[in-house]
């Protein structure tokens, strides 16, 4: 059973899984807890136990030996993507609850297989969609719904700046590498999270360009049913504004940046033929962010304090 | 032969011609002078010229009569799209140099045709793109050639208001109508301006769909050669923010609002991995904007000086 206090396991010691634990760390004591962390190497698992003062975790060298720790709630999984399907499975038959950073698997043939794995061992599975759990995206979630902008027709978004041949395993394809899936799926959430709910597709067009036989850079529109559009551009090599726009028949939200961890928007309305913008903010958890790899990823600790919530109330 | 002072004939009496007037009266009366105001029906003319003063014009009620004033040195055609062609044509035979509000017409073969009689007559003939016009778009393409942001790679651009079903020329089929030949054609020229030179297209792909028989809104994504890719966005019922951003492998333009008629810009580039941003402006003409139908249609001014300029130098 889950405690008021959540003993979190995490899995892989890159960079994302380091952003992850000092994110926790602008939380509660009371409510978060870092009780082990696995690599397949026992140093590199010290080394990040060290790095991110987690004197009270255990290291493990093995993930077998880690996901058998009985003192783990939960596993955040933060290991490379193409090595997402056995983690999860492998937690899941452990009998430990699991968020599992995006993309969860490489196709929907890996993802409907750790669903189903999960759901065999009664487990929590989630994909670590942080997104939305940020308060701003479910203030553009209410606003649509309260028809303030009218009927919602068009969405634009993008998200990239020059990365790709930066990190190995976004440009190597064995190691599950491409844009598509590390940026890309942001901008789909972002597209069903505004249209998708019943909602049909009817067409989808893409055009774009690979390199190093990955992915690079992408337009994809997608058509849904009943006069809805969105517009979604990613890119590994250039520098994008990384801005979104939801559009309807009596105004727009804007998010003028960080699109997949906004921090700001503005909702502007028709008003006499004139438009009228009010500008709002909702900053990200404040504390000591001169250890996180991305600017943003402080906002992760949204992501774990809504996920101890779902434990907490099953 | 051309004076220093340029005298306008109006041909057509809607709204552009409107603003077209009055963003020329913005400009030294020393340069400009209209001439003459043509239409279909003489009341019409009569009654142009009493709201927009222009005393000194000769108001025709037959464009066949207007094209045979020898005091005007360049027609603005300001007529519906439709009519766009024999409009042209008309100016040409009685040799009259052209201004031709977009879309010139309302296909290519109707554009070859016009350029073919224009040629024959020996007269000058141009599209009325007035954004290429704009000290902004002059601006753009310097700090793109002077490789500023680096290799252009993605242009996105968006225009669109709830307009189509407010103008009866817009909803109509024959007189021309629908979104993409009003609005979608600014976005196309932003793109070629960027990537269009010498460079060929690889693959188009479009999305969206029709009202009343015309087209509404359309998400079309042009592919050029060489990694360079623009995703543009139209529409005629929402509420678009209506900017662009020209991104590179080491920074972006962006215009923030009115694409088609800026009066502002910023420049990123990426500094130690930081972005490092300068905002600049350019205003539009000053004057009294009381009588303007579109609210950036002083910028029209830009367009008739630098054809005037144009004109002058042969």
């Amino acid at each position: 059973m889950v405690q008021q206090r959540i003993r979190w396991g995490i899995m892989g010691c890159g960079f994302i899984s380091g952003d992850f634990v000092e994110a926790i760390k602008l939380l509660p004591a009371s409510e978060h807890e870092i009780v082990a962390v696995g690599s397949k190497d026992k140093s590199r698992a010290e080394e990040f136990k060290k790095k991110h003062e987690l004197s009270c975790a255990v290291a493990y060298g093995s993930y077998d030996e880690f996901v058998k720790d009985a003192n783990i709630d939960i596993v955040y999984v933060g290991t490379r993507n193409n090595q997402h399907m056995d983690d999860v499975i492998r937690c899941a038959n452990a009998k430990k609850n699991i968020l599992c950073e995006k993309p969860m698997g490489l196709n929907l043939a890996e993802v409907k297989k750790m669903y189903q794995v999960a759901k065999q061992n009664n487990v929590f599975l989630q994909e670590a969609f942080w997104s939305r759990f940020f308060p701003i995206y479910k203030d553009i979630r209410k606003i649509i719904n309260d028809g303030i902008i009218g009927d919602v027709q068009v969405v634009q978004a993008s998200l990239g700046f020059p990365i790709l041949e930066k990190m190995e395993r976004l440009y190597k394809p064995e190691l599950g590498g491409g844009m598509a899936l590390d940026l890309g799926c942001y901008l789909v959430q972002f597209a069903l999270m505004v249209f998708g709910k019943g909602k049909k597709i009817e067409k989808v067009c893409a055009n774009g360009w690979t390199k190093h036989s990955v992915d690079d850079t992408g337009v994809f529109v997608v058509k849904f049913e009943g006069c809805k559009i969105a517009s979604l551009v990613y890119t590994g090599t250039t520098v994008l504004k990384c801005g979104a726009e939801i559009c309807g028949t009596k105004g727009r939200i804007e998010i003028p940046s960080d699109m997949n961890a906004p921090d700001k928007y503005s909702v502007t309305v028709m008003e006499n033929d004139k438009e009228c913008t009010k500008n709002y903010s909702h900053e990200r958890p404040k504390g000591d962010l001169s250890k996180f790899h991305f600017p943003t990823s402080n906002g992760l600790a949204f992501e774990a304090d809504g996920v101890r919530k779902h434990l907490l109330t099953g």
